[in-house]
């Protein structure tokens, strides 16, 4: 029996290369024998099984469709090379980010309650245009959000680890002086010892009246317990929480100025056909023994 | 005693031309004898009292914040020069268009439900990358929204009431051609006998399953009432309605998948900074006998 190639999409089934067998497996219901399975792209969202990788004993390559990968590391067999889906939540994700300010900057949460009122009380918002954005982290998220702010009349003022100054990089030791002068602060930095935390009692106090933190990064960026603190005086847009998922009765629903989505970034419809289309490519790449993408382990 | 000219707000006092007496009438209360005025800019918002102006025998200029004029036409006195705020709310107007689009793409009513209902679901949404915008109507807040979506990996496709194919616009005679390969239509026209109903049951009829309409032109552009006959298979944003202000038991409240915000795409806070710059250069124009801009008629 030849070796077998499992991917989540029936589309990709046509990218498995020549002497292998394909197989779809979405992570819905229980997969058949798996001892057979050289190439294992793991589904999305909820299917994400790192449970089945040990049941992969003749496994070569793993690709996951996140970003985040130290979940399947400790599941994985022995010289496995795992790969991960650096930028391929990038357009999605930034996308998101560029929503939540809108819906923040445009009171969008207000007029969806009065509408379940049915009240019609319009007042005037504040604008993104005029405002000064802060880019808290300089990947490839944060760049897909420069662009996509670039052409609504905003400052745009971008913080990394490592100031950049041919690119208008700041480094993350200016933090504390940006920070009065931004009406939107946007995290968007891996969560690391560095960064948990980054937005805590300090830094919020700092912030002006009525400014914005919107975190699509990870969720103990951000204090939790210190934007409570705030009482309203800053408003937060949050696609990511501490704790998360955020249990019922936790105060941060009811938050003044609080604006939640739950963790819904980086998985729109965009990610599904860049997510096929970069599988077919690595699995051109495999069959023709060249390099593979974004390799994060070698095992 | 010298001519009075009546602006809205204090920072305009300072370009009030010399041998002038400058006032400020904001639109609040009830202003003092208005039988000196000469210019008068008339307060936005719920400020706008074209009652007044009939009792402004002296005035020659009468200075909008709106773009529509037919309102305060009946009230003038003779010999006035009209001026409108064109060009004045496109960025407010094309931002709010572009929130409009992002909270439909990517679910942020729903998010909104769901917090009140403290409940985390999450799921996949929509996304404006890899969407088709239709932009019907394309003067000047049609290429402020042009500019907006540009970043956002979309494909975007005008249409205007003549062909302008050097700059790739459709006449409008291509609407119904172009509608059913649209996910998202945007309506800017200003409303005419022309584009009354311009979207009704035939055009929505011709649309896509889930596609969206935003309509921040004005409220009898699109039908109602065949926009309520598709019974949510076509989803709407709309800043504007018809009738407007939506009465409370309207159907268009409660309907499957409409977003309502109640008018309030012109005048954010982008709008007042523009606003006060403008009426500073009406009036150094003035002062200097130069022409002024924006004049809609010549009584």
């Amino acid at each position: 029996m030849p070796d077998r190639v499992l991917v989540p999409w029936q589309e990709n089934l046509s990218a498995v290369p020549e002497g292998f067998d394909g197989a779809v497996f979405d992570g819905r219901g229980e997969p058949e024998d798996l001892s057979d399975v050289v190439f294992y792209v793991m589904p999305y969202g909820r299917g994400q099984r790192v449970d089945l990788l040990s049941r992969m004993p003749r496994m070569r390559v793993c690709q996951l469709l996140t970003a985040g990968y130290e979940n399947a590391v400790p599941h994985l067999p022995d010289g496995v090379v795992l790969c991960n889906a650096r930028g391929l939540h990038d357009a999605s994700t930034a996308e998101h980010a560029l929503a939540l300010i809108l819906a923040d900057r445009r009171d969008l949460p207000r007029w969806s309650s009065d509408q379940r009122e049915q009240t019609w009380n319009p007042h005037y918002t504040r604008s993104l245009a005029g405002s000064r954005v802060l880019i808290v982290g300089h990947g490839s998220i944060g760049r897909a959000l420069e662009a996509r702010l670039a052409p609504n009349e905003c400052d745009i003022v971008k913080v990394a680890r490592t100031a950049r100054p041919g690119q208008g990089v700041h480094g993350i030791e200016d933090l504390h002086a940006l920070l009065p002068e931004a009406d939107v602060v946007v995290l968007l930095t891996p969560l690391s010892e560095e960064t948990r935390g980054l937005l805590g009692e300090k830094e919020l106090g700092l912030m002006r009246d009525g400014a914005l933190v919107v975190n699509v990064a990870r969720g103990p960026v951000l204090d939790t317990a210190a934007l409570l603190g705030q009482e309203g005086r800053i408003r937060a847009a949050l696609d990511v929480t501490d704790p998360e998922p955020l249990p019922e009765g936790h105060p941060l629903w009811t938050a003044p100025n609080v604006f939640i989505t739950p963790h819904v970034a980086g998985g729109s419809d965009t990610f599904y056909p860049r997510a096929r289309r970069f599988i077919d490519e690595q699995l051109r790449r495999w069959g023709n023994g060249e390099p593979l993408e974004n390799v994060v382990l070698e095992g």
